[in-house]
């Protein structure tokens, strides 16, 4: 990311190629060699996600949202960029790490386990279900083992069964509990179809539709807001649960959608999308010192969440491609003043230019909090996800990264 | 705390008492009005308690570590400080809404519940539990009503049953969770004995003991750090578990242990609880921007917990407390300087001097994150707790607060 620190007011397709280079070859020089170096377990297979700032391991226990994103990023990129052998074996050793110790024979899968694979804790949630069937799906696609694609639709099919009723993961029931949907849960599975099926699926057509409509129940079109929480007619709902926003997940969400929009050619869910990311955006960014907010709350409040105030990696790499897919999508000056904006915040904050790989916390001014390079929620995801993704949009521009199939 | 913002450097007779009228108007003028007036629940009874800058409800639910605390905060206050008749209601206020809506039968106490009563969430811990029984032994004696005294007996009893196996309360076992201990429980436990049955407790010595017993394995003297957690035999524990310290936590325990050791005059434990207090400070105790951490890693990797770098007001209330009291038992000036130090930083960066009461979190520079000034971990408690036990050594400094029997 040294390359460019300043970019064009307008993306022409010079610039837009030389970016291309500036994002593949700070995924390729920088990101992926820190993983590839420090991550593997060599003796128990899998990986480490745990790496302080120079790479070494400090938690050795291995968590199953890091060995499913990390299997997936590495299936990813031997299947989309250059296919290099290690990168599959990389990927086939999260996934089977998974397979062999995370994955219970009811579809549970444990969230956290020692480096052999005895399980430490499972989450009454459906995450670590969700990114260990992304990494089958993605397996399968890469080595062209049907039976791990197989496998990632019935996992699937088990995610979808327990996904709106947490009582059948555990979660108890209490008359005090206001019913109530979070955005977190369609948002992941609309991904997870993506990931599992394609934007080309038949299988799960209705439900990838079923997934945007909760996810638009989110969208107060009224006040300009994405709610986290919302009453289960979208309604707002009473309280701080009710006000919260998280403008970095409402932003990923953003592109998600505009994915299923462009590949369908659904103008409404299009202009939902861009409303989603744009009004994120303004809502999100901190006027004062840069950067997004991790959570606020929609009537100014004070947030609850005591990281409110920092600014985390993933809001803003998943801030760089939705801007970029929204400008590409509009041709709207506002997305690509938004995209410089939020390129310019990463490239003056984030990467670590003495270790390598990038900060992940960040106090509100900037300044980094935490020096690890990887922990039990940052790993080989969103950094290398986001330049690949947007790599592959630059270089692709007409066909809008390859999600317009019409387009050539 | 605006009337002395500059201390001695000694703290003889007339400035203790000058000290102690300070802090007795801080409770009295400024902390207790602030939560008399705005948290009572007048309809359902108990108390809200997340309250913003203001005082107003921000969040309507209530919550059992929250009801529990501020019960047993006025009870105190009408035992020890002034017989007002309305801190006795707002006191039984607090347990019976507890009572009628908390508890369970099997003894277990939600959460939270919403403001008229209904549950809404369980932990799968002990502490709801611990502050009730609390709530329920003050309320008794300050009435004189024994019922709740055997009551709070009933339900300590019950919780040491759960306290060490948290299995018993719902949390599975896993074959790779390692077995370790945390600090919290005997450290909450042996604060609850005190306040359920007395330092001159028969029932309750040997459990009491065995607390102390259990606090000082987490004493590593040769690195002289306190550990959170630790192996059962008090080794280090591998991992980021292993080398957590939250320097509060320690300090508070300090001070819990140095009542027991006054009490019943047992210098070993003297010994330790000064080290502990001592040691957590000079861990603790940012040199940069002054205040203490929330938490750090022992083998100064950084530290897992986003809040790490915060300064929140606990630490530095049981702080203000423990050091005054080692003072007072040690006469080292170590001891002053550390009170000193402690006193200033509060002085300069928790009271809000506009609307009242003070403020609870800060980023590392010493500004407020949140405005608020009740949530559900902030309430009537830390603050008053320290301010009236300061007050009540300050002013009984030879028998270091009624601690020492023997002492007139």
């Amino acid at each position: 990311m040294d390359t460019i620190t300043k970019l064009p007011l307008e993306l022409n397709r010079k610039q837009r190629l030389r970016l291309a280079v500036s994002f593949e070859t700070e995924l390729i020089d920088n990101i992926v060699p820190f993983w590839e170096t420090h991550s593997p377990d060599a003796v128990n297979g899998g990986y480490f996600s745990c790496l302080d700032q120079k790479g070494s391991v400090y938690d050795t226990r291995k968590y199953a949202w890091m060995l499913g994103r990390q299997s997936w990023m590495f299936g990813k990129l031997y299947s989309e960029v250059i296919q290099r052998q290690e990168w599959l074996i990389l990927a086939k050793s999260g996934v089977s790490f998974l397979r062999d110790h995370a994955l219970r024979d009811d579809g549970r899968v444990y969230f956290s386990m020692t480096k052999e694979g005895a399980p430490v804790y499972l989450q009454r949630k459906i995450f670590s279900e969700c990114f260990y069937a992304a990494a089958l799906g993605q397996y399968g696609r890469a080595s062209g083992e049907e039976i791990y694609c197989e496998e990632s639709r019935s996992e699937l099919d088990r995610i979808l069964e327990w996904a709106y009723d947490w009582t059948k993961v555990g979660r108890p029931a209490l008359p005090g509990q206001p019913a109530s949907r979070m955005l977190a849960v369609p948002m992941i599975l609309l991904n997870l179809i993506e990931e599992v099926d394609g934007l080309n699926t038949k299988r799960y057509y209705t439900e990838a539709e079923d997934c945007i409509n909760r996810i638009l129940l989110h969208v107060d079109h009224e006040r300009k807001v994405v709610r986290e929480n919302v009453s289960l007619d979208g309604s707002t709902l009473e309280g701080p649960d009710g006000r919260l926003m998280n403008p970095g997940h409402a932003i990923e969400a953003g592109w998600f959608l505009l994915h299923w929009a462009l590949f369908h050619g659904r103008e409404d869910w299009k202009d939902h999308a861009v409303n989603i990311i744009r009004w994120s955006h303004m809502a999100g960014w901190d006027a004062e010192f840069g950067g997004y907010f991790s959570f606020l709350d929609a009537d100014g409040h004070s947030p609850a969440p005591l990281e409110w105030h920092m600014k985390f990696w993933w809001p803003h790499t998943e801030a760089l491609y939705s801007h970029l897919l929204a400008y590409r999508v509009t041709g709207n000056p506002e997305d690509l003043a938004n995209f410089q904006k939020v390129y310019a915040y990463i490239v003056e904050h984030f990467p670590d230019r003495e270790h390598g790989e990038w900060f992940g916390y960040l106090d509100r001014l900037g300044n980094p909090t935490h020096t690890f390079k990887g922990g039990i929620y940052k790993g080989f995801f969103h950094i290398p996800r986001a330049l690949h993704l947007c790599q592959r949009l630059l270089e692709n521009w007409d066909s809008a990264g390859g999600l317009i199939q019409q387009a050539t």
